[in-house]
């Protein structure tokens, strides 16, 4: 019998969080649930940051996943965005690391290559093969990017757990 | 009888994140406790943050501050340093807004006015005009100016409840 891991991905970002949980037994995936949290707009920094976090929260402890993953930080464009993506990276990373999950990281180009097969892929090529992959998926945009890295992590947990280089 | 108002400032970062906690009295300002937490660096990203929040949250529990206060982001050099600022100051803002404080947030050139009367303070300037408003507080460096925004809080909650601008 193949041992099933549950694995949360999260793309945080301080204006839409997504975030996607998936099941791992042996080489099948399959699709939890998945979803964004787009805190309003018009609360305190603190608030939002509340909300992402508070968010991530109620998803672990209602589908208790064991371990988590999300994108490496890509160099943002300038300071102010890549103050923004901290804030709301944080809060997101913060969710499971309090639960006592491991948080994995990986770069975006490796969690494209894992999924597309090509470094370089956009938004529309990720959901395209999210649905492939996770027969009946119809996630979008963020929910389909944090669904991209947990499937990342399936390939790389494993590849770690047999010994071979990630 | 004057109302004693107990203020948490932070000064977050990811190596040294400072803390300092007031009592407000009227005028009469007076040093509860001060420090600084400073995860292993060899530590992974979320267990940093997870040490920064959860070193707030006991502060917070063991002294009972009922409003915090944090430096608003100041512009960093680069998006490198942006990102792991925006990282440590959301995991320090998460603990007072979990515990459901209000969190304020002040420029850094009026928290250094607040407290030596100029916006161009240096460290060395912040940590003797502590000593001399907080008597007996001997806090450098970062615990000096987490000190500092709780100062700054201080004088403009009170100018906000007397109706004047900040």
């Amino acid at each position: 019998m193949t041992e099933t891991i549950r694995i949360l991905g999260i793309d945080p970002g301080l204006r839409h969080t997504g975030w996607g949980i998936i099941d791992v037994s042996g080489t099948r995936l399959s699709r939890v649930a998945d979803g964004t949290i787009s805190p309003a707009p018009d609360l305190a920094l603190a608030d939002r940051l509340l909300a992402i976090h508070s968010g991530l929260e109620e998803i672990i402890a209602t589908h208790r996943p064991v371990e988590a993953a999300a994108e490496e930080t890509f160099m943002a464009s300038n300071a102010a965005s890549a103050l923004k993506l901290g804030h709301a990276r944080a809060a997101a990373l913060l969710a499971p690391a309090r639960a006592g999950l491991p948080v994995a990281e990986y770069a975006a180009r490796l969690v494209k290559k894992s999924v597309v097969g090509t470094g370089g892929a956009d938004k529309n090529q990720i959901a395209a093969m999210i649905a492939i992959l996770l027969p009946g998926c119809k996630a979008k945009d963020d929910a389909a990017d944090a669904l991209a890295v947990a499937i990342c992590h399936a390939h790389h947990r494993k590849a770690a757990s047999m010994g071979s280089a990630a």
